[in-house]
């Protein structure tokens, strides 16, 4: 094992600022001027004329670009896992694309929404397009994949579906699905945490936003609740709405009904002939999942059984939600291999 | 303080066993004959021509009828807190029924249903007709009242609600309600349970049923999976349905929908004049209760206020689930008050 | 399965009050007559020249003589399982003696001490004394062991060695032993928890005994903290002398050297003639107990095999410290076994 | 607030790699070539004339140095509090020395030991004389301090008592102390999970070394009690000697002694004339650190005051051991205050 504080890295990892048309005068006020890491393999300099395929890499729920450098204990960054993967031609050479999708509220779920901003957009669109313009990739849709946890698993099982032009193949390890069994426990939390704020969640807000965050034990659920709120239900003019009564507990269908809207479980069948077109399913989910995403991937790889798309690495590993960061090059391998074949077209 | 092991009741408490016909031949193959303890308050064998208000107590999930009997340090059982309540003169005196439930699944959740008897006709018909034949109560709804905690604050709850010409008062600790925060955290812990009986809660059963209870983490969880299902969602032939795919989690909605048929939040509408014709409704719960039913508890309340009943005693308190029995004599007391009253008929 | 109400024993459970002399004038004023259930198996009355080994059984902290009683579902109460093993003749009968011990404090430890009372001297010379002369016992100490639980484990391990005259054989589940493990935790959290009372312990008790019990999560282990220093450490004129400064934790080496003094594992080479009497030893705990009390088992049992005490039953089972009273019968039938061998001297 | 992934400093981080003579062959083979970041206040470079206080930084456990750089979400890292701090004036100008002490183990407590290397030398001798020698400090011990939390709170407590010719002044946040306290729970739970390791702490090492980290539950403890024991007692030739029997448990005094000659809170009287040279000390803790260290906190700023040290920063704040990286500038600033007043000597 090399030493923690050293990682040179076979290929190259540039880092550019990239500027969004979407995410101008979003609702938050957050930058449309974006970070962006694309990682291009070994040999890409060496001979102009191969183009390759592209993986693009998405993050968790208050996750933003910067993260991806971040190092622990006895393990390696993502980017270099991912670079060892490519050096060591454990798989075939990609492009790899980190992507930001921060927002004040900690994510913005990789959706269009007045709540956050157009980020669903400003990903198929800005990024994509400025990635397929400044570097050699393959630009069909069966050599560009997408891939996430937590949020991010979200983000890469919705995007293909959305926009199957633009995505042939997705890995999603712990991605936000099955929502009464990952959100109504935190909406009993969050119930419990707005007691102390009268039940508003704006009255947390500003709390939240006037001190050291992360000091009070209800930060990390109530800036979820915010944040999805936004992301998935916010009124025309951008105000979220929670999809529950902040006093009593009870849902509101309406709000919730835009919530389910976005289950991936229940996308499946809307999105039939999307999912079908995929080149690379990779589901995973660690048996203890807090959220029991897990039980959210099973689901969601049963219902993509029942419109007869059975070819799925689906895979519950021994774990909780978090540390499971050596699960991506798996994936990542997974997809590499599946976008790099040939196309059939 | 007297001692721990002394206990001498002012009133007296009879221990019968009665027969019931709506239990015979119940699906379960648990007893017809059941034990019944009713409790007379100091004073009622000094004049035989005076009658009395009635509470029935019914228990939560997994208990029976003996177990009011346990003991515990530095407090008292409910029948000697109750008994001391009418010694003191702190409440009214009453007539106080403990009625079993139990059935081999743990319990019955007081409703008729082919998965285990028909408790809700036990309870109503063959219990109160038997108190009401052999004591001297005061037999009209305004004079009798319902108590209980967890599922037997549920079943405080729903009898009044489907019984008015019976009961004109309930109390609820910690009542089953607000299905969707009591109990889809347990479905998903009940997929990972069953991950070790093949998705089979029939083998769990036999597995549970072969051994010493309570030997496996699992064994509560399940259990309450399968009584709960057995009691709202039992086939004609009384085969339990599960509200859930074991195998993935998804719920299966016309199950869910017969278990939400059921909850109490939701019940509210269809029973508003029953409930209008309630003298007395306490409702409480304990501030981080682990199945959110103080939540419940205020949704419920909420929901009363909704239809125009505002006369009720809600209260959030400190504390979690268990060790709330101190609470049952307020409610008795509160129940004892309001059902001495006179008739206003 | 009979139904969980239902429950005649084959032998017959009779229920005395005693007066203990050792107790008189307690220091707590806790009373000096005191319950005692004995239980003769089947067949006692039919012969009256036949005479019995005798198990005495002891409780764990805050337990006392009535909570024997006390049900739990799908599970039978220890003096029925007991009542089963002699029944069914999987155990040669034998007099089983359940002895309280509970102090105003939860708990006596079994020792004489000034802060509690002479709580040994009660056991060893006033119940033994009482039972060998009312009951049909065979009295050497070959034919008498003790059995119990926690402290009742505690109490069972130190009885024989302070007294093997008058014991022969002992089992302890989950006993308290190796007291750095099962106790530095708890003066940790006893730290915490006395910020709210200045530091005072008494004010605690002041404050624990003018309401409800058990209503504050510090109650149970500021217990403990008083009551087991009432028992290993009070001065004499019977106050409780805390083994750590309550602002800083610090270890008052003294007092905890008078608490340590009673570890059953450092117990072992003082008391080496006593424990090698012994005819039975079991030794059992759960492998997670939330005391660590299976390894003190462990440590215990190896200073047995140190001092060359080989013939021991020590077991690991899984499970904690709750919910192990089925653990209870296997340890009397063991006993029993052993206790009724003829005896050879 | 500036956006997450932007931050430019207004002074200015050097990164170094700097050879440390005491390092050289140590036992594990970690480099004796270690990366050094030092950082120079605003107007370091204006005025060659000038010259700082200086502040070491040390890390807790499994820290290595580029993980000073890892961001989180809505928080800085602390280099960027700590720049913001002399940037706005809030403290006097400091010079800030990061330095690293990973070991293959995870750390090295920053003592000199057989079992890791000579860190304690390196850090006192190597990276002061290196800093002093290639910037413009202050280099008396009045104008130098030292800052940790954790394991490296326990190396600011310690590192000034062995060399306060070097060191005038430090600061701790759940430093490591009061060792009963903090390690004896951790004991208890490697006796357990050396149970799939037949006892043996070599077998897990080598299991961990040839996986994943981090993917088995017993991970974290069992590298902890590895590396202490590494650094506290180990054997001559560098084999770490457990203070526990991993078998039961029980202690092994001789070792066990080893440790708490390490303890902080036993050894201030050792090294009291040590400790009153101090200029600044800054206490702190977590109300629930999951390893008490703020108890030990609390017994450490007692034996401060029991020698006579008064003039002591403590302070008890609310949170427990992780995310407290926001208490680092607030003692960043007090150190920085105390050690630029001017010398008395």
């Amino acid at each position: 094992m090399t030493l923690p504080w050293e990682a040179d890295l076979a290929g190259r990892l540039d880092r550019h600022t990239i500027h969004s048309a979407a995410l101008e005068g979003n609702h938050l006020g957050d930058p449309a001027d974006r970070p962006l890491w694309v990682y291009v393999p070994p040999g890409y300099d060496d001979d102009p004329g191969v183009r390759y395929p592209t993986v693009y890499v998405i993050q968790g729920y208050t996750g933003y670009l910067t993260m991806w450098a971040n190092r622990t204990a006895y393990r390696q960054p993502f980017p270099e896992m991912a670079d060892e993967l490519f050096a060591s031609r454990q798989a075939p050479p990609c492009i790899v694309v980190y992507v930001d999708a921060w927002t004040v509220y900690g994510g913005s779920q990789f959706v269009d929404s007045s709540g956050t901003g157009q980020y669903h957009t400003y990903l198929c669109e800005d990024v994509v397009g400025w990635v397929d313009t400044n570097y050699r990739t393959l630009a069909g849709p069966e050599h560009r994949g997408i891939h996430g946890k937590s949020s991010g698993g979200f983000g890469a099982m919705i995007t293909p579906m959305l926009r199957p032009d633009l995505f042939g193949g997705f890995a999603t390890h712990a991605g936000d699905s099955l929502y009464e069994y990952c959100y109504i426990p935190e909406f009993g939390k969050a119930v419990r945490n707005l007691r102390d704020y009268d039940g508003s969640i704006d009255r947390w807000w500003s709390d939240f936003r006037g001190r050291v965050a992360f000091t009070k034990p209800a930060d990390e659920n109530l800036l979820m609740m915010l944040g999805i709120s936004a992301c998935f239900s916010a009124d025309p003019d951008g105000t979220p709405r929670l999809p529950f009564d902040p006093h009593n507990g009870v849902l509101d269908q309406d709000v919730w009904g835009r919530w389910l809207d976005w289950d991936p479980v229940r996308m499946v069948p809307r999105y039939a002939d999307a999912l079908r077109s995929q080149r690379a399913i990779w589901i995973d989910g660690g048996t203890s999942d807090e959220w029991f995403l897990e039980i959210g991937g099973q689901a969601f790889s049963d219902a993509l059984g029942a419109i007869g798309i059975t070819d799925v690495h689906f895979e519950l590993f021994e774990g909780a939600h978090g540390r499971i960061d050596y699960r991506y090059p798996m994936a990542l391998a997974y997809l590499a291999e599946r976008l790099s074949a040939p196309s059939v077209r």
